[in-house]
């Protein structure tokens, strides 16, 4: 009897919480309010979003090499979780026949590939409830600095992801934010930079003082860290996930070089010292890890066969690309991370292993994905799981 | 600890079914080899597949009235089960807000509403595994005497229907089916007409034998009942969901009307007779409902605010619309009736009534459906529930 009854309520809860999915637009409230706050990404999670990138005015070739190259990102991520791959009609059938089956495929009309800036940033409560902030999206600057016009698909990202998902969704009406250019510790801590989130293209009319607040409200944090800069000013101006990371609470990876000639050796060293006295919500010290730059630097490529438009930002041959191996992300027992054909490829696989002893690291090549501008953590965003 | 355990079962459960949703494309196999049959409608559902109305070269006045009873239908639904609206990337929004919270709303592109017969038939097996079967689609009838051109978003429903919910398809390359061209009673039998499945523009060459064995192989049936015709030669060729539909094993509801002068008279006397005289697949001889026509007719309106075009059907003030309160939708608990304002209305709610004892019966006005050339059954499709 008992057995049945166990069967009979797992039967049961698949099926409410399969089926019943309901998402609700909540206004006038705040996650903070409710209970909520966002995890840090070592936290369990329930599955990786990515979008399939295509556009022929940003990456070269018509897209083909970064379609090899998210399918591989794709792989890897899906030997640990779950993984939905988003994607335009126009491209729907090439997406699947690409993809393996274990990888979802569904159509979602988009303006480019970097769900993690334009996707949900989840909350989660300790009820085993799981919400998403829906940011405003303007493809990093708007029509100040942005990289495309229109962004009304990508803007529309986040709220189609949590109507999939039946994930209730906090519309932060007018405040522009992306995924990558926050980082927290799920226990009161976040990190971000000054370049970024002080930028004339986000929020021009709010003070670093209500965008703090708003950060506070929304993640449920107390404390923000500021990094001055990040390393790439003319693209997400700055965004934290090149630069550094929450390994676990009171401990953060930044990236890191000896070398100054490194054109990304003043922003290491800044970077740094900001982490290193800092000290976080709870009041600990901050343990930095070091984590090594590419030695060499990597420089655009295929400019020559990426579509001239009137409305995104054109690539030229030989600009510097900004590769970073911060730009990993942490999944359910393991750590996928770029890699760049670099001698210093392996040194980050090893100094990432040292700092997540318990997961299995992965490299997978990602050059392609940095000419179009980002890199493995820019284009996922993972979604925590339920957990009480 | 025998709680915690049931918990953790629980718990795990909910989340193995919601997340790993691998869907694979099943070939070369059938679903009777594998053990799979498509129940009959009145068995548990697991949810309602909707696809909302936009196109304005088939829709009067920009689709606007007929979304409008969209959402009604939905909302009736919604009362039984969950609902998923399928709707374009460009009506994404209109539809969201239109629609209430507890309907879910998914992108995904589209050539019409007709889902009953863009998506796809759903089969189970008794270990609680639902697949689909993904018909190849072409507008009833292709280039010999289909309904508009072209028709490659719809043919792609099935698949994405699919892949959303993380069932697996059998794809069955080159035969062209509707779903609204077919009713069962999950016991063995299926009911259908001709005029439809041996028109011209679906499978031409196939005899009436291989399509039987097509039947029988996807659907895991052993006996066909043939009605030869259905009442909307010009439209869908005589969908059997217009004449007939099983109420429960060994019984079937059938359009009806004394009136030698409706139009429908001869297609309903016959149609009786064919059921009136057949067994089924375990030899019974069925009891056959009669349902009620309309006793007035209704006529196509508003066609002069339909968008002229060189791709589709055109309308025509005037022209004989096809009216049935056959094209119901049964649901869990319910059954979601067509109302045209007409003197039968609730001749044809009782009736129905009648058949169905245990279920509530709700009409729903949607004569704005017919001029866009179909009703409830035709606007939805049901998802049967994975049960033991």
């Amino acid at each position: 009897m008992k057995k049945r009854f166990c069967l009979f309520l797992t039967v049961m809860c698949m099926f409410l919480f399969h089926t019943v999915a309901m998402a609700k637009t909540i206004t006038g409230r705040t996650p903070k309010q409710d209970g909520f706050r966002m995890p840090g990404e070592f936290e369990e999670q329930e599955q990786v979003w990515m979008v399939w990138p295509e556009r022929p005015d940003n990456w070269r070739d018509g897209g083909k090499p970064a379609q090899e190259v998210f399918v591989n990102v794709a792989r890897a991520i899906a030997k640990f979780e779950p993984v939905t791959m988003l994607v335009s009609n126009a491209q729907y059938t090439n997406a699947r026949s690409r993809l393996p089956d274990n990888i979802r495929v569904v159509e979602m009309s988009n303006d480019d590939a970097w769900v993690r800036d334009t996707g949900p940033t989840f909350v989660v409560n300790d009820k085993g409830e799981v919400r998403g902030c829906d940011w405003t999206f303007n493809a990093w600057g708007g029509l100040v600095d942005g990289l495309y016009f229109p962004w009304d698909n990508d803007d529309k990202v986040a709220q189609k992801i949590c109507e999939l998902e039946g994930v209730d969704r906090y519309r932060t009406e007018g405040f522009v934010l992306e995924g990558g250019s926050i980082h927290v510790d799920g226990e009161g801590t976040l990190i971000t930079t000054e370049m970024c989130l002080l930028s004339k293209g986000r929020n021009p009319n709010m003070s670093k003082k209500q965008i703090e607040d708003k950060l506070k409200d929304y993640l449920n944090v107390e404390k923000v860290i500021w990094i001055k800069d990040g390393i790439d000013p003319d693209e997400t101006n700055g965004h934290v996930d090149l630069v550094a990371c929450f390994v676990r609470p009171g401990e953060v990876a930044c990236i890191w070089t000896d070398d100054p000639k490194n054109p990304f050796y003043d922003a290491c060293q800044a970077a740094y010292k900001t982490l290193s006295e800092a000290t976080d919500a709870k009041g600990r010290k901050l343990k930095v890890w070091k984590l090594t730059m590419p030695k060499n630097q990597v420089y655009q490529k295929g400019a020559e066969t990426v579509d001239h438009s009137e409305t995104s930002a054109p690539r030229k041959n030989g600009n510097l690309c900004y590769a970073s191996y911060m730009n990993f992300l942490i999944v359910n027992g393991g750590v996928i991370v770029p890699q760049y054909g670099d001698e210093n490829d392996d040194l980050a696989l090893e100094q990432i292993q040292e700092m997540f002893p318990d997961r299995e690291v992965v490299g997978v090549e990602t050059t392609e994905v940095i000419y179009g501008g980002g890199n493995i953590h820019c284009i996922t965003q993972h979604q925590p799981a339920a957990t009480r």
